[in-house]
This record gives structure tokens, sequence and C-alpha cells, in this order.
């Protein structure tokens, strides 16, 4: 058994898990206004409480939202209040255990590939579109991590620069995730609004978006296609550059099932390369908000004895 | 000692090197109005007078100009008249010898690798930049493939899709070879040349248009500026997705030499993520011609026995 957290800047899931996958308890936490030293408490409070109840844990995994270097130390403090903590220490020292550590993009690969959809491909890639848009890559059957544990930002792609360009974060100006993450789905939705003399929807998701597609919206339409066709685009250059056998797409996003599917496919097609666009491969995630911490329990399984 | 081939549909090479990639003796032919069999014979000949010089020559290596299955299959016939051609089979029982085969880009990858630029990168790219444009990969030291033996075909990935994309060859519309090959940038020169007035030029090539650029022809430095940019954001796109240590530029057009590399550094920090962009490292081929042929010869020397 294996006592897995997946922990991120706002929310965090901490579970006990058997090595084929089987989730025996899982206990869901919401961040709300915690300084770092609260967060990284009550994780380990839940942490404890799971370990006390499955006693026959014997590694920790960990998926962290963020990116993390190939020996496993965390690289940047997305989730803020934590510039000075060493979490595979701390981990280590209160459960006594020991504890694996990868980003939340390599962690939902490892997930869906070891239990979810990605199951018989050993060639594979993960993206994960939500707020931001992620990655993890599966080379014959393994992690690939790049050479600075930087692999697969598939958000950072450069899409469609020039001077109008959309800024997501830290990524430059065009950027996959500045063009396809939910939040730029309903912000160019709200743009066609206005543009169509309708007001400005506060608050609007892209679950809103699609919703007011399937009801034939035409801004919602409109700005389906245009995040769908970028994203279709960023698939088709991980396509290209990998030649993978399989594609998942997890993430608040892929909730939208063939209403996303089906024009992502389409329009993927549109841009492979002629010899790879009969063997397209796309698929959901299976796992749904499982996938980081599914592949945190494969990073522990697999760790290097 | 390896006996090596370097053989596209209109030029071949064949050479006779030392495991440390010490070319003896190289043969360059021009297929010229040969059809597929005599073009074979020529190339065979040329082997047969360079084995005969050097009998201690123990393997063969193929760099060939066309898509290669990852167990040595050739899967497209690139070169007209071969159809029915089976070439590992030719050489095998020509000459007695074990044969391995390799893409070109792939061998041009493995050739700078152990010998040329790449040499010292664990992680690295190879771009091949003349009428088209092809790529290959290492990863951990060792050529990626693919999974069905495709990997990095770079020129096909769509940098600016639309109703008045470019088309090349078999690429999708707006991919990166017929944006930023050498004979992209000559026919965005002549458009740019009508455009201000000027007639076209017949037979217009990319080194033309980097010395028209030199003597500060507006429409020259303008193509170029355009063509750089594209193939910024392809080299741009080939590190976020892969992480690499390096990244080497050969073929035609990088005899450009520092007015190719220093705008396309430049242009090329623009488009990567923050967290690469001070470990760029981009360098031209430094094997010349020879980054196939000494790569076919690693082919050989690399023949899992």
């Amino acid at each position: 058994m294996i006592l897995a957290f997946d922990i991120g800047g706002t929310r965090g899931r901490c579970g006990v898990s058997t090595a084929d996958g089987q989730l025996l308890s899982v206990i869901g936490l919401e961040r709300d206004g915690d300084d770092g030293a609260r967060w990284l408490a009550r994780l380990m409070e839940a942490g404890r409480s799971l370990y006390a109840a499955h006693p026959g844990a014997k590694a920790i995994g960990v998926s962290f939202g963020g990116p993390v270097s190939n020996d496993g130390r965390i690289l940047s403090m997305h989730v803020s209040g934590w510039e000075s903590i060493n979490l595979v220490q701390e981990l280590q020292s209160a459960f006594g255990l020991p504890v694996s550590i990868e980003n939340d993009a390599n962690a939902g690969a490892l997930g869906e590939h070891r239990y979810g959809a990605g199951r018989g491909a050993r060639y594979l890639a993960y993206l994960t579109v939500s707020t931001g848009i992620g990655g993890g890559v599966i080379l014959d059957d393994r992690l690939y991590r790049g050479a600075h544990g930087m692999a697969a930002e598939f958000g950072h792609l450069v899409m469609h620069p020039g001077p109008n360009a959309p800024v997501y974060a830290a990524s430059k100006p065009g950027a996959l995730e500045a063009l396809a993450s939910g939040p730029a789905i309903a912000r160019e939705a709200n743009r066609l609004r206005v543009a169509a003399g309708l007001p400005e929807i506060e608050g609007l998701t892209a679950r809103d978006v699609f919703d007011a597609a399937d009801g034939k919206e035409k801004w919602a339409r409109e700005a389906l296609q245009t995040g769908i066709g970028h994203l279709a685009r960023g698939v088709a250059a991980v396509l290209s550059a990998y030649d993978l056998e399989r594609v998942v797409i997890g993430g608040g996003v892929s909730f939208a099932g063939d209403a996303l599917f089906t024009p992502l496919c389409a329009a993927v097609k549109e841009y492979l390369p002629h010899f790879l666009e009969e063997r397209l491969d796309l698929q959901p995630a299976a796992l749904g908000d499982n996938s980081a911490l599914l592949g945190a329990v494969v990073a522990a399984l697999d760790r290097p004895s």
C-alpha cells in the first residue's frame, strides 16, 4: 500500500492506494485562506489519519503543482508560503517512509498510463487542460523528464505570437495556455460577446461556454472553435515531435466530453502530417480527479531502490 | 572500419571511416538523369571501389533520404524508381557485410552527436534546413525514433495555418518547412520584391537572399526576418517539448553562419519559456556535408549484435 498526496496551491488530496491502483480512502482539502505553514500542517494531518487507518503503507508518493527537478527537488514555489519548506524531508521525517515526488502533470501521465486511459500505450502524452495547460510524456513505458526535469511543459508552446498575443501567468505571449486553457476560452467568449454588442459575463467559465455553445450561441461556438483549434495545433505539435501511440487529455476542460473531443480530433488531423493522421488515438482521461494522485502512487512504486 | 553510404534522390556519398570518425576516402555522386536501377548500380560501384581499397571494413551504414521504420525498412520511396528495391538486402548480398540504415536526419543527429557539434550533449536535437526541414533527436545519449520511427519530423510542425498558408511537398499548409526552408525564404523574398514593384528573380536561392540582406536590401532583410522567425518558433517548440541541452542546425541554410545564428538565437529566446531561456545552446553543425555520412558510420558501429 502507498500513501499518496496530490498537492496544489489551492487544493490538495491525500489517499491510500493498493499497488494495482485501488484507492481505499481519499481525503480532499481546500486551502481557503491558510498560510503555507497551516496548509502543510493540514495536509500532514490528513496523511496521518489515513496512515493510522492503513498502517500497511510502505512508501509515500507526492504529486506537486509546480516544477520538480530530476533529483526530486521542488524548483519553484508555486505554493506561496512554501519558499523555505523542504517538502520531501518534512514528509520523510513525519512518517518515517521513503518519499517520491513528481510534478503534477508528470504524475497525471504516470497515473493514466498505469491505471487509466493510457494503459497499453508504450508512447503516450498526457495533457491537462484547466486553469493552465501542463503535460507529461511516457516514452518506451517510462516517464521522460528531459535534461533538466522540464520536458513536456506544453502550456509554454508559443502557438500564435504577435503584438496582440494574449499572456497567461509566466508564459510567453501567445503560449498555448494563454490560448486554449479554461480561462482563455472564457476570455475569448466574453471578447466575442462584447464585439457582438452583448454584455460581458462576470465569472464566465469554459463550462459555461460549452453549455452556451450547446444552446447554439454564436459567440460561444466561435470561442470554442478558436480555443479547440489552438489546442489541436498543440496536440499535433506534440505528436509530430514525439511520434506517440496515444494522447490522453485530462483537466477541467476535458470534462466537456464529446463536445470537446469530436471537434478536437477533427482539428488535430488537419494539422498532423499525413503519415500520422490515420494513427491518431486521442482519449479523455479515465481517472477523473485522481490522475495525479494515482500517478503519485506509481512514482512511489517505481522508486529506484 | 565502416563502409558508409549517404543516399538521396539526387545526390549520394560513399565513404570509408574509422570508428573515431576519420573519413579515409569519400566519393560524391550526382544522380543526373539516372533511373533507379542505374542510380543503385552506380552507388554500389562506388562502394565496391572503396571496399577494394579498404578491405578491413566490417559493416555497412546507410543514411537514406526518406523515412525508415524502427526495424530498418524503407517506408516511402522518396527515391523514385526504387519502389521494388530492398536496399538493405541488396547491400548485404553485394558485400556480405551487416547493414544498418537510418533516415538521413536521424543519421545527421547521430553524426553530429558522436563526432561534431553535439559532442558532450546527452540531450540533443539536430535540424537540417535546406530544400526541406528534417530533424533527429538524441535522448540520454541514444537516438530516439518514436513509436513508429517517425519522431522529430520537425518540418511537419504546423506553425502558421490559415487560408493563405504556404504548402511544401507532402506537408500540411503552414508547416515549418513551407515557411523556413531555403526555397520558402527565396519565395517570400520574391513575393516582397514584387510587392515593392521589383521584378521577380528566377532561380533565387536562400544564399542569394542572405547576400542581398548583407547588402541592406529591404526585401531580403524582411524575408530573412520572417523565415528566421518561423524557424525560431520551431526550435523553441522542440526545446519546450523535449527539454534538451543543445540544438545543432545543419543543412544548406546553416552555411550562412552568424547571419543566421545571431538573429535566430535572439528570436528563439523570445519564444522559449523563461526557465529554458538562459540555458539556450544553439550551434551550427560541425561536419558540413558529412553529418549524415558519419551518422551512417555511427549506425553501423552501434548495431545491436
